[in-house]
């Protein structure tokens, strides 16, 4: 990064590009002070911040400072600096580090040079937005919301009923970081409240609720190179094995007769590799429904001999996955054995903080206190899960922590809360690596912060509704699958047919197929029996629908050989399996308008349906490729849209012409 | 107001109350730059603020000017100041001037000193909240909102459909005025955006879109003495003549047969003082249903013959009513006219400014031009409307001046905004005045702000749902009441069974039953078929709805001695009718916490059944007197909850016993 001081201010240049402009009349760095207002709400915040004092750091005096720059940056001439930013850079990655040069500050602005027509993408795993640009995104991990929307009236009912409703920019996973169409990314290296703000004319603004560390600048020549050093800079996922590609993962949570139900996936002739119990540690029923019992060891009333059962299974090429997640309830085993050896984070009293999870209490194990990690790994995950004969599981939530506890590493909640699913993904990477399981064990995660690619090997695109809507429904795990993507997070996936219904909500046999048809096309199809199994229409209870699931699994399966390649890209250059249009063609600027199809892989296109009732579809095909409708294996060119006839087990998928992986491709048709 | 310079800063002291404390550490000051984001959907406004910048003017350098001091306020000590506070004094009134003394910035903070317990009141007409403790509200006229609580499904349903739902702080009339417990009040003079915020520990804060000219501070030994302040300050209200509370204005609008219509009125044994006919000037068909024709001349068609009818209902002692806004449609007559002299407000290309009120366009006439306030006054009320024979009319809207046209004055429409409900009132009273009939002639206006007081000679309501919800139903007639009192309104009144019906919710004889029998305890009692008069049900369609009703009329007509007494204190004190319990009894700090009962006069005390179902009633009765149940005779002393039998036609209210109008209140049992 280059600092050209000018008149009244100076300049940061990424090689060509203008990144920073500051001066006297147009600064571009604040400083402040505000006290936020936060309150929880089972995982949905209320935030609002009263911003006391907000500075305009007019006055810039940079300096050189060996190969970079110091700037000291004050209110006006006659006053001291109140802060420092410190230009570096190594190979790749230029910083701007900052330092507060007085005390009593906790709000910090910066704005970076914002080119009319600039797309921004990234942001984490937006739901609703590929695009972010015009928008404004809180990063605060929490609940993603439920509808999602303030014009539906499931997000009326879920804001009436328990404050759950959401927004477009609520998301499991929020990073705050970001990649532009001038082909450079920026990263806010910081835990604390952030947002990223690109609704504004001539700048985007970054805002921070603390002196961040530095922001972090990658220029690269491609925005498929950004997404490599996103993957160098956050981390790499293991490869996903085989088995997790080979067929779907089944989802089924009533006990032991879930085995006896995974018969009929396997009699309709699906690909399955894997059965999926949530309930293998048991449940317990309150007013609210069956809950799952979060007392992390095999249950022996509802799954007997489970132990025994599992390896039955494997003996068939059939794994058996769990669930786990980073409470306690305090009317466990487990919850007793962590209290004793205080392993969890405690309230002012100093005594266990309980969090209410509906009619049941929960501690949360103190991931700042390395024993606890080290008992969660051994203790939990090794001995009641691994050591049982899981290959994987749902690594459940990481947005929760309250922000009013106490942590035995003694540090401010308000800067963990967006750390946690970080420390959580590595608790279970770890636990996983002392067994040696790194790469065979999958563990799937909805939460994630800036660094979360280094442990966990899956994202799940969370808790959509069971609808089409805009903002909760199928649509939205594209988002998720695209933006995450574009940080470095190979592999995503998300529940077949949705998962949460509320307010009369109720899955039709429409979507689950519709969402199972795009799932045949993302590296891991899983389905999910919902957060209302018995209300919910499930694949196994309808017979058309559980054969153009096992049609759809097989199609996955036989697409194996592809994604195997896939995989290697990932692990070589960190590319994600699921891309944007432009990720290979960005000299085709209207493929920048695209959020809801997606490249799979270089040499496929994937526009699933994602609207109720519709038979035929319309999408766009990147210039310069000749593409083969897989289904009638009609050609067209790049360039333009088409329409092709969609109807139910047909989604618009093609492939480009000249594939090595042609014949795989036109196999699919015979399936 | 005292001047005290402390170390660091400098203390205000209205008599014995520290007003304001600024230190270094603790700045009271604030100056700033914000953008702010302003869009109006037919009188809702969305509105959001980007501060740029917000500086503490933490160096404060008080000195000596004649009799009071002048303050120069700096960020710090070693910069000049940007902002003088003048302190003055005159008898009854300080005065806290504010001047910039640096361009550039278009916010302004001003912190005030909150004690632990205090209460604030007023704010204009709230409709939600009497006291103000505890919550925010933005300062500017506005459509108040259907629903008005974002957890109700009307509010949903008028927020999705046109983002009319509104919250608690909304309404047509707001100011920037507040009485404390403290007993001192506080004046903003500014017409821009201002926000009054009561959620701090420890001080208020005071936010202004521009630089205001002043605060004003106003101390009295009590709050009913503040009131007067308020009213000396404000502007008083001509005495209501008796025509207007000798019986119920009944609101019709059916075309002349509201004339027989009104018969039936007349035959229940009403007492009618007047027929209020909204549609006089004719109506239009639209999608949305029928609407007013907003060309404000007698309609030949709808009402053929109306000088003589009038004429003849006038010697019967019924006057008759009708109903103008300051729009004028441009298919209209007097559009032509209008637009012909150049009395409308223009858009950039300097062509006549239209403004969409669904399916027609109208012209905004130009307040800050006199001539076409003459205009207005002469052409418009006076031929129109006062020589045609109407007794008053409601003096609709106020609220829309849209901030993106261009005035003859030249000023920002955004300062113009919050006062254009006063431009309209003035044009009113002016029109009234000319004919000599100030005093005789009554129009009501729902829209205000600072100085409406002296303009309008009755406050309405606006236009409460159809229901008994507590943010949008009857008790809000009674906060609003009590509020814009408190600000010197003495005359109050609200659409009796409400007015807005939409998305289903109608009346029903209940409603208006209870509606009117807390109208009947009200300066006016005045009825309207609401906005969907054929859904709904109307007063007289429902034999014992119009029986009560009739008898409430006579009720309300019984107490003119009573009520000439109370006019007299309003001219006299500037004292509303309806007083808050703790207008005269401060001392029992329980009178506080009451916003749904109210004294009507000293001597009575009136606790309306504001909820749907009920039978008894529990109301709180101040110390210090013996309060007589009206209908049962039994007395109470006060000092204590009581619940008294409360059926429809009882509505529980109680007199001071010992009351110079102990007769006629006595009278009223056998009405």
């Amino acid at each position: 990064m280059r600092c050209e001081p000018a008149d009244g201010g100076f300049d940061l240049f990424l090689d060509d590009r203008l990144i920073l402009s500051h001066r006297r009349e147009a600064p571009a760095v604040f400083l402040g002070r505000g006290e936020e207002r936060m309150a929880m709400y089972r995982g949905n915040f209320d935030i609002e911040d009263y911003v006391t004092a907000r500075l305009p750091l007019a006055d810039a005096a940079p300096s050189r400072q060996g190969d970079g720059w110091r700037i000291a940056l004050a209110p006006s001439p006659a006053e001291p600096p109140l802060l420092w930013l410190t230009v570096t850079a190594e190979p790749g990655r230029s910083m701007l580090r900052v330092e507060a040069a007085a005390p009593g500050f906790n709000r910090f602005w910066l704005r970076l040079v914002a080119e009319e027509g600039e797309r921004l993408f990234g942001g984490g795993e937006q739901m609703s937005y590929l695009d972010l640009s015009g928008r404004r995104f809180p990063m605060w991990t929490s609940e993603p919301g439920v509808g999602r929307d303030k014009t539906t009236a499931i997000t009326f009912e879920a804001d009436r009923t328990g404050r759950a409703g959401g927004d477009y920019f609520n998301t499991n996973y929020p990073q705050p970081t970001f990649l532009s169409s001038r082909r450079y990314a920026a990263h806010v290296e910081t835990t604390a409240y952030a947002v990223l703000d690109f609704r504004h004319r001539g700048f985007h603004e970054i805002e921070v609720w603390a002196m961040p560390e530095r922001i972090e600048f990658f220029a690269r020549g491609s925005i498929a190179g950004l997404v490599t050093a996103m993957a160098d800079r956050f981390g790499r996922q293991p490869k996903l094995p085989d088995w997790a590609m080979e067929g779907a993962i089944v989802g089924l949570k009533h006990g032991a007769a879930s085995f006896d139900t995974l018969e009929r996936y396997v009699e309709a002739g699906a690909a399955v590799s894997a059965l999926w119990c949530e309930d293998w540690s048991g449940v317990r029923e309150t007013s609210f429904g069956t809950r799952l019992f979060w007392d992390w060891q095999a249950s022996g009333t509802r799954y007997p001999d489970l132990k025994r059962r599992i390896a039955e299974l494997g003996e068939r090429g059939i794994r058996f996955l769990g669930y786990v997640n980073p409470y306690l309830c305090d009317d466990g085993a487990l919850f007793r054995e962590a209290e004793a050896k205080g392993y969890f984070a405690t309230n002012e009293a100093g005594r266990t903080h309980l969090v209410d999870f509906g009619e049941f209490d929960c501690g949360v194990v103190d991931f700042t206190d390395p024993d606890a990690c080290r008992w969660f790994e051994e203790r939990v995950i090794g001995e009641n899960m691994l050591d049982l004969g899981l290959s994987g599981w749902m690594a459940d939530f990481g947005e929760y922590l309250p922000i009013d506890l106490h942590l035995k590493n003694g540090a401010d909640p308000r800067l963990m809360h967006n750390l946690w699913p970080v420390l959580w993904g590595a608790v279970n990477a770890r636990a996983v690596e002392k067994r040696g399981r790194t790469g065979d064990v999958v563990f799937f995660m909805r939460a994630g912060y800036s660094g979360i690619q280094a442990h966990c090997p899956l994202v799940w695109a969370g808790d959509q509704s069971v609808d089409f809507s805009r903002h909760d429904g199928l649509v939205t795990a594209i988002v998720g699958a695209l933006s995450s993507g574009l940080l470095g997070n190979a592999y995503h996936h998300s529940d077949i047919g949705g998962y949460t219904s509320l307010f009369g909500n109720l899955r039709t046999p429409e979507l689950i197929m519709r969402w199972a048809e795009m799932a045949a096309f993302t590296p891991v199809m899983r389905s999910h029996e919902g957060n209302r199994p018995k209300q919910n229409l499930q694949i196994h209870e309808d017979g058309a629908v559980l054969a153009h699931f096992a049609r759809m699994t097989r199609i996955h399966r036989a697409l194996l050989p592809y994604l195997s390649s896939l995989r290697d890209e990932a692990a070589e250059k960190g590319w994600p399996l699921q891309r944007p249009l432009f990720f290979h063609h960005e000299e085709d600027r209207r493929c920048f308008e695209v959020f809801d199809a997606y490249l799979f892989g270089r040499d496929m296109l994937v526009a699933p349906v994602w609207k109720a009732g519709e038979t035929r579809w319309t999408t766009y095909l990147p210039q310069g490729e000749t593409w083969v409708h897989l289904w009638s294996g009609e050609t067209f060119a790049g360039g333009g849209e088409v329409t092709v006839e969609a109807p139910i087990g047909a989604p618009p998928v093609f492939w480009r012409q000249g594939s090595a992986f042609a014949a795989c491709f036109e196999a699919l048709r015979r399936l």
